[in-house]
């Protein structure tokens, strides 16, 4: 093909930001890094693979978009600042419109975020991408998924189910109208990682989690670190305005929980109740829409009510990736 | 398969070493650590991928072993100390017993260095691996490649072209007596990490690569790195016994450059004359040869003699992934 490894490096990935706290960048065995005194590091990866993350093909700006945003909102969860990125790209082979499409779509994302990328490698293989996302947070500050307390309120940032609608679409499985079908298409390539809203909460939560996996998945992972249980009010749940009108058409065939099936990379976190308002606040401030969905309790039991009160049985139905 | 992902992390990973500088571990959206006061982080990140970096029948204990050294010899090249590593594995099914092999050997590997594993990815797909290892260093101590400077002598440790000889076995390019496939084989899938020399090295050494693309490619990195040229004693390059004896039968077809084609993962670097004495005591203490190869100048060219002076053109043919 004529072109190395080091060239699709120096061609696409070594120009972009320059933090401070990046000692040496891109170019060396690693890169050399300052973490400040009084911050703690944190560190997440995450791998998505062509045909099973997102279909083969997907753009590759959408697929930057998306990568950055699903590994960005990890660090969201927690309430972290996100500072550094590496990159491990697996590509077929060595197309330079696809490599300048993604990777100025790359750069765009982890800019916005104001995160430099400081390594990676590249590989000949089928399509997948494994990024690692590091960042920083004050010392004793982490929103962690083992600290939900009995009495905690739980909360949600944005909607959820546009993705697992634009999902189902995609898939053919259902059929939605232009304007629904480009609004859920962009929610599923294109998610928003909850970064500054994930700092801002993280005076008032001490307990987040993103939502990947779904929302009743996610929430057991809080309930099984926490050793807790929780109840949701279905009907609080909130939902754009595509899923409520394609929910409300009782001849659709996808229900309420089919939609809760993840990619939806808003947060659920729990809080005490006296942080509310302050929580609502942050909400109007970030013009991202926070609702209280439900309660933690001391059971160890996800329990579903819906308006009148009856208990509804809730499959645990999330996204696996090995089933 | 009805293994998900979460079990297999269960299962396989998240047993292990706990280091005290591990806030949070696996199990939450992000790791949380702790970076001491006064030392740098260091990163690198390499993918591995089956049927490119290792052939497809490799056995798991190979495959992690052969991962781990690989990724932490590039910490080794800035003389750091590792202490963390994540795993994105990419599988085509969960085949315990394969998984069971793979994690015992990775573990053993990582728990030599004292290395934690604090997070990952498990998704499915043709078999891949992508570490990214963490380790500490002290401010203003690093080996870095742009730090030669004319008159620096070129040192490497251990012998080259064990791995390129039992490459050509594997691949049946050529034949080797039983005791040097052995020897040439275990060198290709159980490269040794030069962890504590780079350690030890960094006191007296500023410029440092680890040699994996091969002798002459990872020089002119540094050369690119430090502006500067070099030039190498051909017969001082140091040989194994099996390399030596393969080399010295002129029926056989490889030659010498042929040989400096990558996966040493020795530890090439450059010193002052002066502390050659102290180098050569640190080779005796930790029982690793190390050789003088050669000199840094000022020239841009990378220039070969051998023996009697006479200058040799070295093809610079490396190990590259996209050619």
């Amino acid at each position: 093909m004529g072109t190395s490894e080091f060239d699709v490096i120096d061609l696409y990935f070594k120009p972009g930001r320059s933090r401070e706290d990046v000692i040496v960048g891109i170019g060396d065995d690693c890169a050399v890094l300052d973490v400040p005194t009084g911050k703690r590091l944190l560190t997440s990866t995450d791998t998505l693979i062509a045909g099973l993350h997102f279909p083969e093909h997907t753009s590759p700006e959408d697929i930057a978009a998306k990568t950055v945003a699903v590994n960005f909102s990890d660090l969201a969860a927690m309430g972290a600042e996100p500072t550094w990125v590496t990159l491990a790209l697996t590509l077929p082979d060595v197309d330079h419109r696809w490599l300048k499409a993604f990777s100025s779509s790359f750069h765009r994302a982890i800019d916005e975020y104001n995160v430099q990328l400081i390594g990676g490698d590249t590989t000949k293989g089928n399509l997948s991408l494994t990024l690692q996302v590091m960042g920083f947070i004050d010392v004793g500050k982490c929103m962690l998924r083992a600290n939900a307390k009995p009495g905690d309120l739980i909360f949600v940032s944005g909607y959820l189910g546009d993705a697992a609608l634009g999902l189902a679409m995609q898939q053919k499985k259902i059929a939605l109208p232009d304007e629904a079908a480009t609004y859920c298409l962009d929610r599923l390539n294109r998610p928003t990682a909850r970064v500054e809203l994930g700092q801002a909460i993280s005076d008032y939560s001490k307990c987040a989690i993103d939502i990947s996996d779904g929302l009743f998945v996610d929430l057991t992972h809080i309930m099984d670190a926490s050793q807790c249980g929780a109840n949701i009010e279905l009907n609080s749940i909130p939902l754009s305005a595509p899923v409520r009108k394609y929910l409300a058409d009782i001849t659709n065939q996808l229900e309420l929980r089919e939609l809760m099936t993840g990619d939806d990379y808003e947060l659920c976190f729990t809080a005490d109740e006296s942080h509310s308002q302050t929580i609502y606040a942050i909400a109007e401030k970030y013009h991202i829409p926070i609702t209280c969905i439900g309660i933690i309790n001391s059971s160890k039991e996800l329990t579903c009510t819906e308006g009148n009160g009856h208990a509804i049985d809730i499959l645990h139905t999330g996204f696996d990736h090995f089933s």
